[in-house]
């Protein structure tokens, strides 16, 4: 299945979440039937990762964002576990610093767009400032509305300057889903530090975020930096999603590795000659 | 086998690398029989830095330093696939830029130590600035030989004022050895790109290196910022021994997972009337 087509936002088409199942799974039952492929996913990353490291002329932005508990780390985790981490760079969005606050809303995530040959993941990102900030009223309207054109604006300058593709998943939980994440987390000693009551007070602002990921999913979806819906409920399915949709995407860009700097005759004679150095030296 | 014990450059001692085999593998025949014991390392490692997370007091920051193709990457990749990518950080240091050398030595490592709860990884370090540098006489005698100290105050600091454990590893392969794998890498067509002319002329300052190293550990093994010398020619075993002291410095550190700042029996009514919300909705 072509998750990339399946699940990406047409560009200029209006989102409505509610028409999209976030417990579907397409044609696997289960984990393990799913297993196979996705390994074969992350060993395709591998390999694409390596040349996008060695080509430096791409780069990969993926933007993770979905309410709480929705797996953003987990995704996180996962797809990393592919990546050689001197080429790849993970960087949280949390709420804003008083300094961050004094600057423009794109100022603290500028810095972390990845340099040529290098992926960046966001983990939350630019998105949180037309979205908590939307639904809880952070900032007035008349500074939010026109963040999705800056947001537009900045992603096509990455993706033209320095041919930086871009990636956003949405991950898409439903809301009895997310509860049962929380009465696993209740359940769970090693997770009853991070439990706040605001998890659930935040429940009752659900439509109201549902309708902020609508607004972005379907104002910043673009041809340059394309939106993806990912269903989200079963993990495996959403780490199998992405994971397809990360490979497909870095296998059109037909990543080649640079020919040799050197004459690789020449340094095979660099070899033989320290190879007989070596065996002379233990002779002698 | 206590490795933090027995690879550990005991401070104040002088280190004879020609003393030390790097193709040490301890009680281990090979790769299967170390297997077992390395995924319990990478298990522990994994709960214990959960807690380093959680609990926010403790930080860890890892030096890893070796010469050419001793394993840096591998290691790197190695110890941080069992660590939740959102708490920590692998910074590579290459040659200095041109704003980098306008500035004292550590003016570009200082950034990244870890804050309060993350780990970090050097991937080559201020180390450099007293092994390439003096080895190629990139500064005089008068500019490196003081850096020894500066270091080790620079390391105390992070270690007293933000409680920053600090293990620093170096890899210890052979000159054989290091042929060999150039000798892979000239087989590989995925590796040729990255070979050069100079690995091998790095190779007639070996010894130059080798003292260079012996000084660095004699130096600036403290108490406080241990060095250990990682025999390494045996991938499997070099990973074994340090994904062993990782894990067993960190459980030293008796990290407790915080008490929930919330009355959890408060929170499971709240999760109660999402449930009995949720329910009736349905129902309805």
């Amino acid at each position: 299945m072509k998750f990339v087509k399946k699940f990406r936002v047409e560009p200029g088409s209006d989102v409505h979440l509610g028409s999209i199942d976030p417990s579907f799974h397409g044609d696997y039952a289960n984990d393990a039937e799913a297993a196979q492929e996705l390994q074969r996913n992350l060993t395709r990353i591998t390999e694409l990762q390596r040349k996008l490291y060695a080509d430096r002329t791409h780069s990969l932005l993926i933007v993770l964002q979905g309410i709480d508990s929705a797996g953003k780390d987990g995704t996180c985790w996962h797809v990393i576990s592919a990546m050689d981490p001197q080429g790849v760079q993970v960087t949280g969005f949390k709420q804003p610093t008083p300094e961050e606050k004094e600057h423009d809303f794109l100022w603290r995530v500028h810095p972390h767009a990845p340099q040529r040959g290098y992926v960046s993941i966001f983990n939350r990102s630019h998105y949180e400032d037309v979205l908590v900030v939307r639904v809880h009223k952070l900032a007035p309207k008349e500074v939010w509305k026109p963040r999705y054109d800056f947001i537009n604006e900045w992603e096509k300058l990455l993706t033209v300057e320095n041919k930086t593709t871009i990636l956003k998943f949405f991950l898409y939980i439903s809301k009895e889903e997310q509860l049962e994440r929380f009465k696993a987390r209740l359940d769970d000693p090693a997770h009853q530090w991070k439990i706040s009551a605001s998890d659930y007070s935040e429940r009752e602002k659900w439509d109201d975020y549902i309708k902020a990921f609508e607004a972005a999913l379907s104002r910043c979806s673009t041809e340059h930096a394309p939106w993806f819906v990912i269903p989200a409920n079963h993990k495996w399915f959403r780490n199998l999603a992405v994971s397809s949709i990360i490979a497909d995407t870095l296998d059109d860009l037909n990543l080649k590795l640079p020919k040799p700097s050197v004459d690789i005759e020449e340094i095979r004679k660099l070899y033989q000659q320290a190879k007989n150095d070596e065996d002379r030296s233990k002779a002698g």
